[in-house]
């Protein structure tokens, strides 16, 4: 494990680590915002998962969440979006391959070797930063696009590990849209109905725990029709009584304009479900 | 003119135009922030200088100034940091040439040409921004770093012009370091008595106005000993008996991580300073 960026924020530390990953079978690398606070006590952690193209670096860069981190005393871990390397299989469409892991644990060849994201991110991730910094185990998770379906199905999938969970623009029904159904469809094989385990809205009728969803949505978004369609989430919410306060922002883009714009109510959203716990 | 792009930001807007530039002899581009109460009233201005090999975009993507100048009703304007373009002259160093403008009126070949950037920061583009945007003339400037010393040494050389004035790691004394003595020996010459007008500290004597000076300085800045010298502004405000209020912010480096730590703060400075202007 080695940290290969260090840099005062907010009187805070941003951080990159790369660390060799036993869930993907090679090198991953992360960026952990550490807030003024955590010098002196542990801290909640949020996670929060990319869109297709980024690394770790987008949201680090970009999006301005260590100012509310700082104010809030988080912890943001801001994992990379897949394996990389030479020797990760890849494609060159952008949405498919390094850049486009889709949080899923792949079961098909080329991807099954590398492409366990899903357990990465939920499962080693969290142990290794519980491990290595100064964190307490109470997690949020939240993500952006591709990541806010990351962030939606992990809580899905695993009641109780997460405290909270929100999304911005998020792909909220993978198998019923051409992003999803080109991912799932190569990561887990043609037959859908092995999909609907990763597939927010499909999970939501059978969810254990009604953890209370949070999502915006900017109503400019390029992608709002063909990829993203928030009233499935909203229909599946309503039929199995699963809590969701999905809010459509008048005039806002897909970019991280957006995410910046609303990140720090998202921050704050978990930082009340985090705190005592 | 034409407005490149446009994305809601912070309940306002960010936004990038391109136009043709009478003082540089062609095409410049600016990023302008509008903020939500610019769509009720004019508001004041900020122009924000970036530095070495930056173009709008970096300070409009990484710096979270919206966040900021949304909450003071502010207007950011950020221009390129030189011309651009193939029949633009240029050198292959990062520190001399397209994107390393400096701020100066160019007065040697081949840089003489285009290379007007004083004039075009100090007069056409904020004549352009008060005759097309909905602003007041009230107006404070910034930068960081080469950009600090632009927002220095304008406000220096133009009395009454600029409320407010800041800067972050600038360079305050090009005459007396390597890529001022580099950049101001291609664009004025080699006599560095034609250097003072374009240098801070050499300004800060014979100033009329006394416009207090906001600096903040990273203790962990790499270019803090070779090209920054922050001692050298003391030393002169000091002796002029000019207001300058250096803060050194341990741990911070150069890098937008640092700009975005403090322009929160500038921007609140600059907003006290152009209120019921």
């Amino acid at each position: 494990m080695e940290r290969v960026e260090r840099r005062a924020s907010h009187g805070g530390f941003q951080e990159v680590w790369t660390h060799a990953s036993a869930a993907v079978g090679g090198p991953m690398r992360f960026g952990i915002y550490l807030p003024p606070q955590a010098a002196e006590r542990p801290c909640p952690v949020v996670y929060f998962l990319s869109g297709l193209t980024c690394t770790e670096q987008n949201v680090i860069t970009k999006a301005g969440a260590q100012r509310y981190a700082a104010e809030l005393g988080l912890v943001v871990v801001a994992p990379d979006t897949s394996p990389r390397g030479a020797d990760v299989p890849d494609d060159p469409a952008y949405d498919l391959g390094q850049g486009a892991g889709f949080y899923v644990d792949a079961t098909q060849a080329p991807w099954d070797r590398h492409y366990q994201m899903a357990t990465y991110v939920a499962e080693e991730l969290p142990a290794l930063i519980e491990a290595r910094f100064p964190v307490t185990t109470a997690r949020g998770i939240m993500g952006h696009s591709m990541g806010g379906h990351g962030a939606l199905v992990l809580a899905l999938r695993h009641p109780g590990r997460y405290r909270s969970v929100s999304a911005l623009a998020p792909i909220v029904a993978p198998s019923q849209v051409p992003w999803g159904q080109k991912a799932l469809g190569a990561y887990l094989g043609p037959d859908a109905a092995a999909w609907a385990a990763w597939d927010a809205c499909a999970l939501i009728p059978g969810a254990t725990e009604r953890l209370p969803l949070l999502v915006d949505q900017g109503d400019a978004d390029d992608f709002l029709a063909r990829e993203l369609q928030p009233e499935r989430l909203q229909a599946a919410c309503a039929a199995a009584g699963h809590p969701l306060t999905l809010r459509l922002q008048p005039g806002y883009d897909h970019s991280y304009y957006f995410i910046a714009s609303f990140i720090g109510e998202h921050l704050a959203h978990h930082a009340a479900a985090l705190a005592g716990q």
